[in-house]
């Protein structure tokens, strides 16, 4: 359930907060089992600055939540 | 029989503690066996601060407990 | 054998040590193979102070030991 | 062959020191594969405080070393 | 699909942040599905610091985020 | 091939580092395919300290590294 | 394709970065799947001081970057 929920969120807008408390927000567009996931136009926002990382291969094991953008 | 009490708080309020100190807030919408979620409404309450998440992915192995709201 | 034990102190009053130095106190519900446990009313100890947490479902991987209350 | 001597020892006393730097004496009762273990009589020596635990269930990947008493 | 990607930029320049904090930029050779992966042309930035490492085998679960450059 | 060479140490002095830093020093008697290992007349050093441990069941993974003595 | 390089640099001199900062440098003798490694000829490296390790039995999971010399 919790994949079919990021299989939805695929081509769409996701924040994502990872261990090392970086905040990356990008469009998701692909992902497998273990949570790696690809995402583009990734932006990081630490507190004020944005860095622009453009397409990133992230390792699940790094991630702590999803949060899909509406 | 951990996961069956999880079954039965599906579409209820949960609070879950993170291995970072977080402590969020939502209704509990699915899961998986690693114990990955998906909260909705989920707020996140950080001593008086309080923030709206929305929609969220949780990775399990970023939860220690889960406590049902009745 | 350490998983027999915990079947004899299902109902029973149990107090846990977590990794992050926590101590909870209630009466152990059910647990799994990978000590997921569910307790009821949950108290933590912190020094002095006693917070309520009503029923709780505990991941394994944050727990050091288990003290069953005789 | 770690098992073997572990197999040895219980119904013996053994100290037992922990990932957090606590250490632990008592009867070792029983164990698996995991390294989880049971102790009985169980005494945590910290400094020159000593604190009795009674029967402990420990889990196996907070242990460092077990060292059985002669 | 992460791997996809992975797949795609094999002999073409990637960045690679570690868990350690450590910016390594080279060519990509290879992977596994560890996420393993055989670095050419290694030079890790540390603010303004280059230092040229040549050839690196990385183990996958250093790896925090892989981002192929365009 | 690691583990040959370990086997090759059985009733040899070995020196190991842990993880906390602590090199421990003794006879190798038994080994799994996890690197736990049985150590007798285990000596550990810190700095000029020298406590004798005797016979030490060390769970494999809190060692970094192992040492055959010459 | 990792562990292929690694093949390649056995008997030859290759250079470790270890998680706890340490450097070690030797002669590859021999390395299983968990990138478990037999070193030779070790010397670990800290700042200015170099210290002769002799034969080394290393623990993968200790292990974040391996650099064959050339």
């Amino acid at each position: 359930m919790p994949l079919s929920l990021l299989e939805k969120s695929v081509n769409k807008k996701v924040s994502l907060l990872l261990k090392d408390n970086r905040v990356l927000e990008g469009t998701l567009i692909g992902y497998d089992d273990y949570l790696n996931m690809v995402i583009e136009n990734t932006e990081e926002t630490n507190g004020d600055q944005v860095k622009r990382l453009g397409t990133v291969i992230l390792r699940g094991n790094n991630v702590v939540s999803i949060t899909p953008q509406s």
